[in-house]
């Protein structure tokens, strides 16, 4: 652990309506250091994703290296982007300023290995919030990144039922391969997946609560769940957007907000209609090894004022 | 329809603690005629699912055809029984007086064709409370059957997770491929699946709520219940013994019971981890035709007044 | 082993210009006593492959039970039919007479179990010459059928590349599912697959040569042979028509005839690509036991010699 | 093309007897340049292939950079390596005298990624005669590799048979990922396989024939061989040990020493049993575009005369 206490992280990311609000999140709180932000191609492509982290950093003030990383997955053709649910620029909603801010010259997995062998075992925290392709090619690359990692914070899969299939949740399914790799690769994962996330439902509520927070922040976090909320609930009936990533955040701020359950969990890479499934041994049914602590319960009351929380670091 | 106004079934089951009162309500149900028990390996193998079945129509006064079924699945070798939650005999708990009774010396197959056959379109409600294998092997065997069918009111699958595997519900997963053929048959499909059978639990208040109606029935269910919410604890950490497959009996009684949900579902038979999964496309993302409407909520209450009211049944 | 010395046998086909000649030669050769023909939908749809056995029978004077059997796969849709290779009536090229004789009452299905049920332990030889659909029914349906064979001498699969797929030949692709219950059932099977039908090409010379016999058989085999060949030149570039179904025949009259190695084989039911492969262990290099004998080398001289024998029986 | 005539090749390898061989070819034919020699675990792991290039080189008097790639496959964790064929070492045989050449300080990915963009476009030749996980590293991290590849000319896979399991050869076995991600790279692909090479058998002729010569390069040729040729006549019953990589080189030489088709080939990914499967549309069944041209016929006699030339090359 670094001297001043703060959890280092980098945060994987491909905004994203709620990549966005994790990034909002993880650049200011007192117990994170963001060390950097790498972006991949999953709910757009790799050059939108990198546009909204490089518009969400200039927005909000955030002075790290933002990293461009895999615009396809490791094995299979790139699967379809989440334009239903995050419109066409990958973050529709919010209008940014003209882009001065530029990206890092160092492609994202060249920055988390660079990064990783700079540090001491245990030490960095790396917290997906896309697919697990910037990952998995950095730990294939350079194994000797692995024992540098001190956790892995993803937000992907479920132990119930998927999104983008029935099996399936979108960013596992995007690079199945991928997961499979990080799942095996023998360091601590904490999996964050649907049936944690789904407890996260931002309402018209919540989004008002924000409102009257009334910073910068505040009014970037109301342009993009108005928009986020609305395709949600024409996609999947649901309430609200599901504020997703942003639980990888709050777990690290506050582990206390929810109930991980250690169990095995296995990526299916063979199936055709079940490719991406986290298999997740709830009931240890088997005899495996556990290789994740997986999200069930969030206390949703807590989380929300974490959220507001972060918000209100934004002056 | 037939003239008394009574749903013709034909029960295909492994008792099995569940099956057992699903037994004991499709008997006697004013609404329902049971034209005869079919058995099949499931909960337990062959000869003590058949021996179960006659234990219980014995026990219970229930003068109908047990025809013995088939004993392994319709490809696969045979997986394991399900000793863990119904004891050694598939039935633990309740002791039976000698048996008397004997199978008819049709085959289960032979007697779902022959009076399938002996009936007109649209008029007979299979309820398959165990593994598929009977069903598909008719319907394999002899396709004049399918017309006649009214509806495939079974118990199996889940949307979400699975109990004998992460994937995978116990029926489905002992043999996929005859639920392959059932799910793609072109005949409407009810799935009673854990998603609704773990919202009837049976607790010790309802079991002692039973009790108090003190008649052979009662007795029988209340010896029954207590085996099988232990084992269920043990295993799932459950509060009682889901009542899975009374669920399909409550439905042919009370439809308005429960909520169902018109959706496509495709058994997986390819995957080794995700074998017998029932992948349900509950968000309507593909645009596949609906194959059958899956249970998703259940009244308890009402529920359990329909238990209730088929024991009384028995004076 | 019958009194008379002559291997009972059960030939389950689906004609299918090939399976044609193997009915020709197994109806009249003196080692061989033909119980029955039945049929299964395979080279063409069950209509037409069962009108295809009658009429061959009418034609040849074979007075057995022609019984028709499976319409569909075990488990999958039914596959396309090959008529690119055996035409629209899955028999083109000879013109029969009006038809006369009619199929048996008995379901194949039935007629195998029956049948098989009336012998004795190691008395009946199953010839399947098409999809393995019947047998694999009548194994599950019956499985004390399993003592009373002898061994299954099987057209289907391939050690090295497929004709159907790259991976699978056509027999097993139309059931892999039903294959895979016949390749496990533990009897003794022998495979004679494409890597021995393949060298059993009928070219011109052969069909001048069977010509000269002039005969009713040697009629119908050049009239079935001209279409053949043609169609096989065609589709796969080969210098004739292999005789895939006479192999098994040949091998009945005179094992000698051909090299046979024992090994393990394996039926894919799982891949996409794969599905239907006999994944056949010729190099030993796993441990699993042997459940195949395979057809290797063809001593086509030979078998070619068995052939004209059969034909000349005709008078 | 370069303007010496000389065709640009990197040698991505896995020494490996025939690996050896391969690069004894390479090095020194006035029609090639080799700028590089990779290496991958495979035959052997990843330190000992290593060692075993750089053996080679030195031996040799090859003055090109050694660059160690992966250690591991794209997605899979290690399969077993072939010391049943290669022994401990990975090259079991010769003796060699004490090592002083040491590797190259980069990575064979960067390696691989550097030399392409410093090149032209259709300007190199890759020649993978091991696991493709090198260069599906190098192309899935920098796609821009891709124009600059004249041609992948691989040892690995087969249209029939495998050799490691029945469905697939080794090479392609140990990373199948890997070869599904260079097989659908779009550059052009030559795929020399299991049916091509094992034309190429060593037999105890050709190894005094190559002894003859009695230069440094043959007599490490013979003993290589002679290892080689017993343990493939131990696991196989070959003849003698098949030169595959050295086709590799032959075709580079010499295009008109073997036949080639084109045609459509895919990597089995999904099954279990038939991972690594190279499903080859040799009779173009289907109407998918050809992504390779796959290596049928040798002439042989002309291929041990290439190899003979080159062996000549070292004085």
């Amino acid at each position: 652990m670094a001297d001043n206490g703060r959890r280092k992280i980098i945060l994987d990311c491909d905004p994203g309506h709620d990549d966005a609000v994790a990034l909002m999140m993880a650049a200011r709180h007192p117990k994170l250091e963001l060390l950097g932000v790498t972006t991949v191609r999953g709910n757009q492509t790799l050059e939108k994703t990198t546009r909204n982290a490089l518009n969400l950093c200039q927005y909000l003030g955030v002075d790290v290296p933002v990293c461009e990383g895999m615009g396809t997955p490791l094995v299979r053709p790139p699967a379809v982007v989440a334009g239903d649910i995050h419109g066409a620029t990958g973050l529709d909603g919010p209008v940014f300023e003209p882009l001065t801010r530029s990206k890092d010259s160092r492609h994202a997995v060249d920055f988390i290995i660079e990064t990783l062998l700079a540090h001491g075992d245990d030490e960095i925290t790396l917290v997906p919030t896309g697919p697990l392709t910037n990952i998995a090619m950095a730990m294939r690359r350079e194994p000797r990144i692995l024992p540098k990692i001190r956790e892995i914070v993803l937000m992907g899969g479920a132990v119930g039922l998927g999104n983008i299939t029935p099996a399936a949740e979108f960013n596992i399914h995007c690079d199945a391969e991928a997961a499979y790799v990080v799942f095996t690769c023998g360091r601590p994962v904490v999996m964050i997946g649907l049936d944690l996330t789904h407890q996260a439902q931002c309402t018209p509520e919540i989004i008002e609560r924000m409102a009257r927070i009334d910073n910068r922040a505040s009014r970037l976090f109301c342009d993009l769940m108005r928009f986020f909320s609305q395709t949600n609930r024409e996609q999947f009936g649901l309430a609200g957007g599901p504020l997703h990533d942003p639980n990888c955040i709050a777990y690290l701020i506050d582990p206390g907000c929810m109930e991980l359950k250690s169990m095995y969990a296995e990526i299916e890479i063979r199936s055709e209609s079940c490719y991406g499934r986290t298999s997740c041994d709830f009931y240890n049914r088997s005899d495996r090894a556990h290789n994740a602590r997986v999200g069930v319960t969030l206390d949703a009351a807590r989380f929300w004022d974490i959220v507001e929380e972060c918000i209100r670091l934004y002056g």
